[in-house]
């Protein structure tokens, strides 16, 4: 028998493979599915069967490219909505691997037409549930997803679901949620990385208000939706293939570099600091941690992407890039910014500094607008900066003309990643006298503008 | 945060590797302990604790290599026992790992002081329970390894730690076992590779007896055992190095392997049909996954192993040795047979049948004295064959001398991997005309030696 | 600077990558290619070139695959062919890669358009030359593969190529062929892994013929020729794509197996033993160094192939397959040869014998007819066997009507290698009573079948 | 036949392993001998022994190590030396491996007792010559390291070594040295990654002085001589031992690395601009390329080193720091800078300028030193900085003392690399207001401060 949970690290994502008897069987796969092609062939089990819990929003699924690949069948949750390939499942249908069973559970909440699926034991006992983004470690999928007034609706699915079917299945169900902790599609999930439905129904916050009325209030939250979930939802319907296999992007000399660069997106994935000592001028700030949770905000599907990364680095954020569409990656600078500096090209610094250094000057009298990019509960639970402007990261892109243009700029995020990210982008937009702050709140000790919960 | 079960095949063992905020802990490292080295490396974490369930008799510790190599506390259970290093646990103690903690749960029963780790998440919820050789999926630990005096207490005490501290910590709990299926500390185990409390309060058979005189009666059975256990348990006190680093035994022309035969015993790792096709005399026939389950009934530990392998296959029978404490590996036949028979070696081979082929000759009246070497809970399930002699398995080197030595035989095992490993024994102490019957009991058709059931 | 030579084992292939300043060039890539596409992104140049010494005749290319994957160019050798893509290349026209320049020579002699190309160092130093199948370490490429009536023109050319055009370039140089020793396309070659236009010079028994008369009789020979040597040809003018991906067959239950196996060619890429031990009936043996040699010799381009390996072994031979062309490999028997018997399907043993004990038993008097699938070469190396019948394996498809039907049928080789693909050839073809010898000319101790030098 | 040529990075260290038939070699290994072991258990090859070309001083050898792991036999060159070990290598002795054979060939010059090894290929031509520091691609031996004074001799010798010895051995033969292009044990070696004699005596520059006196007044330069090679050359006559294993040091976190770093001193092997985006204060700028060339001339002996790295980066800033001999490696920053300023800490940032910038301003009329980093050579080949101070970045230890302490000083080396290191260096030592250019002399384009050829 074969369990095995298949971790996209960025996107915090699981899928799952299951074997018995030669046959296999994979749930969510995503879409650089290569590592299943190559579980499958080393474990001597032959792929069968791949089950959708949902319909996507966060990242294409690799459904299309693996049964090309293996000749298994997709099986859709959401089936009333127009795919373009594969087979509905249906409410209580049964699927068979080697010995095993599975049984689908028609599960709205976080879509109308999400399905769990309980799979039994060798010997027949309800052993796990996968519950896609229905159920989380510590959460519950967003219900938001398809605007305010389905939101009302989809609460109380979602409170059905959870309440008289998941529940029921018993203390001791192992869940195998599609996230782990730090998902765009649920807020909270805790960080223990596997959980039973007695654990859930015990400590998850959300199930302690087991009332329906109560429990939707709770849930019902609209949050920022990024941009790019709308091309996810369209592109895995119509069944996204791998542009061939993954891409090679070439390596691009510096002066090659710069002129394609004109007709595409840099996107810079070297840590912060080596950002901020030096980078190609109108270029973004993501580093590899940052870009499968920010880039569907700040990349545009319209444009190449050329890659600046450190030496050899290239692999993975191919990887990650392919996981949400941005198949046409146009090269990466052959060198890094060590050749593009021994050719002679112009660069860019962004000046940073500690919260310790930066709440001195502050207090010395210096004058900054400071801008705070952190999310709204961020703020609620550590406190807000006094005197600063508070927008998002991921607002930015909106409302970053409400940002002053004069004058020196502190940007603050708590550690200092999202703030060279945002400042990568209003740097693109012309602004200058940027400083990126370093540390966090704890850092923080200024007299003139003080921390206030 | 980490958590990372580490499956040793062969011995169907699990470690797990836990980790928070740059610190981490092992429970129960098996003896080759580089994979721990690495994965700590990689993860970036520092090796605090390693802890131990129990005195293991199946295996040899990794924990004082380990600690050596990172520095890492030893913590043992069955502190009566006079260790030669570490600490003991006590009943109740905490473990804290980043913002982890663990506490011991003196659970009494495989061994009169074995203890098991309840793991709380990091906000504090009841999460795992890591219970060594007491509760395993399906089953429970043998407590006949201490003899039959002792095995009426190891009982009682087994039903308060399952009924009075496990079960209680409630269904939703994650069960991690030193043990997966196929081990030789406990029977029965299940194939589920995941379980929980509840799952195992609602399906283990053991635990369907409730009441303490039942299910003492129903665990209280004497098992063979196996002879190398008495080696682990007096080096798991002293505390086993590896010998240096893992052995890379030279590869040996077939001349010099020949001429150090003499003083050695020669193990043959290869698939049953290569074993049968052609062998070196005298060598027995142990496949790799034969190794660990039964190395330690026929192996010797006062005399030097030399391998025969299939070419390149030298790395995993070295480990699985040195797992049991076979340190001295002299070396491996360089060429593998090919090389053997092309210096002009003799060779053996073994007659091997299908078990239709043999029906058909036994019902024309072919003279054979057949001997069954499966173990008696098969005979149960499956049936016996009328006029077979039965010895199981791990019995041959006691009840051999019982075998007819004249006349051909015909050894039955349901598939021909462990009717091998009885034929090179008895090849060994001059028996011959063996026949090795391939296929298993639904390919039996015979009518003058049917099944019965 | 790149240099890198990637060895094809079986084929006894050399390709070559060769790269400075972010580019790149691939000389006879093989037509699994994915290796060539991992080093590039490796090493962080961009595949520009394609340089083909000749039309392959021995494997598939994989220049067409790899120029769709990377864009590279394809620049054939034999231009006079009607390839269906590709640019021609001239004689002395130059590439450059980086600061790296070569030149191509025309080089007549193993075909009529084969072409060499010298590599001059950073420095502009003639450094090395790929000489493709026309010079080897220890031997020159066959001039027989056009027939009769081209051999002698071509041999001609060949000596005018070696003489006049490649020793010139002097003694420093560095010789690249496109295969080390053990390849179909040449005979005798050395051992010597790495060698040079002096070493050759001085040592290649060929090139110690200067006269062009002598050099053209020493060379002109007809040798035998693999059928699928037409298949390649063909194909290599099309330009073979992958399939898709490498192929990943599929695990087949033995009662699928078997069924499918009435139209298909059962593949058992074992070492012999296992073969002889047990196999599943019809199938042919081909142990995976055998694969890629005799392959092409007794595999069907026109029938699907099933393959029985050790287990996990299976990614090895679908390499060597498609490296051949037999691009439909149905799937492969799951678990092995032990679910085979587990399952009670009928196998076949081949019984072998030591050298030894053979000559023992003919000496005795028993009957035996001897058949010898040795080259003729080694016959005049090693001598005959005296009474014994002569059919080289490669002959044995052609000849083996001539092979007596009745009685008992040794097979000597050597080794038992290729007895045991001979056997179960002639076992296929309804031959019984097969005995594969073991063991070589050394071991070979008969009075009444003595060896005759 | 094994013929592998291993390549250590950094050091541009070449070993060689060698075998034949179940035997095997290794000439020169490295200190991190793990490989060796690796690859013949990989091979199927016994190590039988170890053959030095000369007593090293720019790396620590693995010969007592993988002895001790192998069994094999220790044999040196510069056998007049007081080893503690090993066996001393006549002229002319002969040593075999399988068929193999090796002829030693006293080549004094780099040291009075180096040794070359000629190899016969298995057909008795001589095939290739390891020639470690005497004869590399484009350059000879350094004949400095032993002072003035015996530096006329040694360079005496080289030339009958190179005209008398090796020269004569044939222009086909294979030359094998102990460094590719970019080690400190020679100037001026090529690019080219294989050659031959023949190639040598062609291009080779030093060779062209075919006159003794001529050829003497060619090589005999006093270059400097880093300061660790003294270690070396004792430890290599003692026989180094891994510490362990190699070593895995622990993840510290931020204020658990800032107090030990008070008694250590901290590495930094990010790439310059990381570093000088912000790093610890008083941290020693090395990226991982510049760590082998310039480590011997910056770190100490006599502290342990805490290693500040991108994430994961770790093991090999160990291997490069243990092949010198910095064993002593106490930790590494958990979680890298992010984690040091998320905490808080106080660091520094390095202010970079492109040097297309910087002239602007220099001409714009700023007050600026400029300290030019760059060795002789390139003084010599790209023209002089007028108005700047030159210290080659290896004087820098010595001579730091005569740079302006008042005044913005601008650190030029052509790229940043260099210039980043000797800032770190003067940071650590009090100098205030440093900025390190990006950049060549193509970039450098100022009327105030010309270049001057």
């Amino acid at each position: 028998m074969i369990f095995e949970r298949i971790e996209s690290p960025g996107l915090a994502h699981f899928s799952y493979l299951i074997g018995d008897r030669n046959e296999a069987l994979v749930i969510d796969p995503r879409r650089d599915c290569d590592i299943y092609v190559e579980r499958t062939l080393r474990r001597g089990v032959r792929l069968r069967l791949i089950l959708e819990t949902h319909r996507n929003e966060d990242y294409l699924t690799g459904s299309v490219e693996l049964a090309r690949r293996t000749g298994a069948e997709i099986w859709h949750a959401d089936g009333h909505l127009a795919y373009e390939y594969g087979l509905a499942v249906e409410d209580g249908q049964e699927f068979f691997v080697g010995g095993l069973r599975l049984k689908a559970i028609w599960s709205p909440g976080h879509t109308a037409g999400a399905m769990s699926y309980l799979l039994y034991d060798p010997e027949g006992v309800p052993w796990m549930v996968f519950t896609g983004d229905t159920l989380l470690a510590g959460s519950v999928g967003r219900v938001d997803l398809f605007g305010g007034e389905a939101m009302a609706n989809l609460a109380a699915s979602l409170h059905e679901t959870i309440f008289a079917k998941l529940l029921p299945l018993g203390d001791g169900v192992i869940v195998c949620p599609a996230h782990g902790s730090g998902s765009a599609c649920a807020t909270g999930t805790a960080q223990r990385s596997w959980t039973t439905i007695g654990i859930e129904r015990r400590s998850n916050p959300r199930l302690q208000h087991t009332e329906r009325g109560e429990f939707v209030r709770d849930v019902s939250r609209m949050l920022p939706r990024p941009p790019y979930f709308r091309q996810m939802e369209i592109r895995n319907l119509e069944g996204a293939l791998l542009p061939n296999e993954l891409p090679t992007p070439p390596p691009l000399p510096p002066a090659e570099f710069r002129e394609m660069s004109g007709e595409a997106q840099v996107l810079d994935t070297r840590p912060l600091e080596g950002f901020g000592g030096g980078h190609v001028p109108g270029s973004l700030s993501l580093s590899l941690e940052s870009l499968s949770e920010y880039g569907g905000w700040f990349l545009n599907y319209n444009l190449p992407v050329l890659l600046v990364t450190d030496p050899e680095d290239v692999s993975e954020p191919v990887r990650r890039l392919i996981r949400l569409g941005y198949d046409h990656i146009g090269g990466y600078l052959a060198g890094g910014m060590q050749a593009w500096h021994a050719q002679g090209e112009i660069s860019r610094a962004t000046t940073t500094m500690t919260a310790h250094d930066l709440c001195r000057r502050l207090d010395d009298g210096m004058a900054l607008h400071v801008l705070d990019v952190r999310g709204q509960e961020e703020l609620d639970r550590e406190g807000r900066l006094a005197r600063a402007q508070h927008i998002p990261l991921t607002q930015i892109p909106e409302l970053w003309k409400s940002i002053p243009r004069d004058g020196r700029i502190a940007i603050f995020c708590g550690s200092g990643r999202r703030a060279m990210i945002a400042a990568s982008y209003l740097e693109q937009r012309g602004l200058q006298d940027l400083i990126v702050v370093l540390g966090g709140v704890s850092a923080w000790q200024s007299t003139s503008c003080p921390i206030e919960i």
